[in-house]
């Protein structure tokens, strides 16, 4: 195996591929990123107990000398890669042994584990794949990946359900506190499907998404789901059980809706909590909302031991109802708020113990549910 | 005690004073911030067991309805008003056990401790002050602070030693195993004196020195010394015990004399470090430089389990000496090369088993020394 390619092109690829190493492996050889030098492109692959990604370089900075594979270390290849400011690297394999990394005046040797020794890697190749452009693939993930739940109390809520029934396709994502759910309306006609992905890797597909812009195809079994680029392929592994049913708790009569600016009602809620108290279930600070009969809501805190925070915020348009009093974790209105394209937000609200539903107009077909808590 | 500021001059102001916030502390008021408001100007005070800062605003926004003082919950107080963005804030103390903060349509109110348990802080106010220009000390600072100790096993060898003899100002740091010298001519006709600083307090003015510039008025007693900015005092305590002397470890005689292009340096023993192991002593990468006949330079390293790495640097101009081998932690060499303003280094070696010396031609009367290790 000898080659030299573009320190650039590799490097861009190298960031892409980084993200299906392990942080942690019971499996050593899987800290390597699998090569294979074909005479006109290469394949990288990685992959972990979560997911496997595999790449392919065609590039006309490509010169291969000699095919054959290797498994090299990942993060040293990586920082190596990334330190070096020659344009043109060359790769050249030692009686499978190690790797020689040769770059102007630099000279890298890395011992080698044998390639012979990585797992080989099934990727789906089904029919009827689902095709979505990856921004709307990257819209879904910011709106709702956050709201999944971050600990492994109910384990299928660490991950966002994608449900499809009708040429609708459902994304939601919970943590039983607060719900984030998304509604696509679909073109092509497909089988219905149900599963959840794991929050982790779709943090890792964002990343990935950061670099690549392109149609995505996705793939389903039972137990993975692929999606495919052009030249990469992201697979992961889907999480186990059933996904609870979420669409009987979303209110549908609101007697209060308040419109607001999202950056001035964002601003005055990240203020408040620096002072408020923290919730004993989820340690996050509470906050109270108060509709005054003036139509000025006022956002406040009452933490005993520091002191006490109060801003005003007048209504970006016509205030529906007349007072309320709500109280719940800033975090959750924070994170939701962020989550919005729309500088516009609507606030609906189903009661003082009921929860309270946002809504964008620039974020079509997406909800944010958020549970209060009750003060006393 | 009622008055109005900008919130720029007071947010500004308040980045200065918070460096002499304790972390941790036994004595919670040091967590308040000292306020005396006075007709025209406003007196801030902070201390720890290290160092206390006393700070003087004047400023034109500044309107004074009631004079008095507050001790004011520090860290509360700077994020309320970092995430304010109203221009005027007012503050009003009420019934001496809370400060109302208001702003625009902010309304916060902190609870106070009793300001009469702030304890005194005694700031020297000596004759004689060395005065120095505040980029003189940052630059000292940034030249000498990070080669003093991080752990304890020599407490005084935690700081920064300050000699003057004979019109000549000497700053002395090391942990051992580097030492960074730096010589300064005075012209004023001082008395002598010899202290050393602890690096954490030269850390914290170097932060004030960085929002700072002015002249510095230094003021010495046997405990403690004063730095006087025209509205700052920064005073810290001394370290107690004798500074080893460095004179005589410095070599003299230099076979071996290398001329190099910093960056060029910088950059080959960063990439080479990649990979080096670890120095069992320091836990720092050990790398070797070898002077081959042909006066090519190779910077390498050798790790038997992950590989090998080398590069070639061509010197930077006429090399003194034929070869030379010597080994050493990487991280002196990369932490040396930084803390120097040229873009030309000269490394004088006095043998493989003997420390060598750093100079740069515009860093003038600086000396950076480095031990090697002992390799086989």
């Amino acid at each position: 195996m000898i080659f030299s390619i573009n320190r650039n092109v590799l490097l861009d690829n190298l960031l892409v591929i980084q993200r299906g190493l392990p942080n942690k492996t019971p499996l050593p050889i899987l800290n390597a990123i699998k090569f294979v030098v074909n005479e006109d492109h290469l394949i990288l692959t990685a992959s972990n107990s979560d997911l496997a990604i595999e790449l392919t370089i065609e590039d006309k900075s490509l010169r291969v000398k000699q095919t054959g594979k290797a498994a090299i270390p990942g993060r040293f290849l990586i920082e190596i890669i990334r330190k070096l400011e020659a344009t043109m690297i060359e790769f050249a394999v030692v009686e499978e042994k190690s790797v020689v990394i040769k770059a102007e005046r630099s000279d890298f040797k890395l011992n080698l584990p044998d390639v012979l020794d990585y797992p080989e890697v099934d990727f789906l190749d089904l029919k009827q794949p689902l095709v979505l452009d990856s921004e709307i693939i990257k819209t879904i993930i910011k709106e709702t990946n956050y709201a999944a739940a971050n600990t492994e109390k109910r384990p299928i809520l660490t991950g966002v359900n994608f449900l499809h029934e009708n040429n609708q396709l459902y994304i939601t994502a919970t943590d039983s506190y607060r719900l984030s759910k998304k509604e696509i309306k679909l073109r092509d006609n497909l089988d219905p499907f149900n599963f959840v992905i794991p929050r982790k890797s779709l943090e890792e597909l964002s990343k990935i998404l950061d670099l690549v812009s392109d149609n995505v195809e996705i793939y389903v079994n039972p137990n993975k789901v692929l999606f495919k680029f052009p030249n990469i392929m992201f697979q992961t592994r889907l999480l186990e059980g059933k996904y609870p049913d979420t669409s009987r708790i979303v209110p549908t009569n609101f007697p209060v809706i308040i419109p607001f600016n999202k950056e001035e009602l964002l601003a005055a809620v990240e203020r408040v909590s620096l002072l408020s108290p923290r919730d004993r279930d989820t340690n996050y600070n509470i906050i109270k909302l108060t509709l005054r009969s003036d139509h000025v809501v006022e956002i406040s805190s009452t933490n005993p031991e520091v002191g006490d925070a109060l801003e005003e915020i007048t209504p970006n348009g016509r205030v529906v109802g007349s007072s309320l009093q709500i109280a719940f974790s800033s975090r959750y209105l924070i994170e939701a708020l962020k989550s919005f394209a729309s500088s516009d937000i609507t606030i609906s609200f189903a009661g003082e113990v009921r929860p309270f539903v946002l809504n964008g107009p620039l974020d079509i077909d997406l909800l944010h549910l958020i549970l209060p808590v009750r003060i006393d």
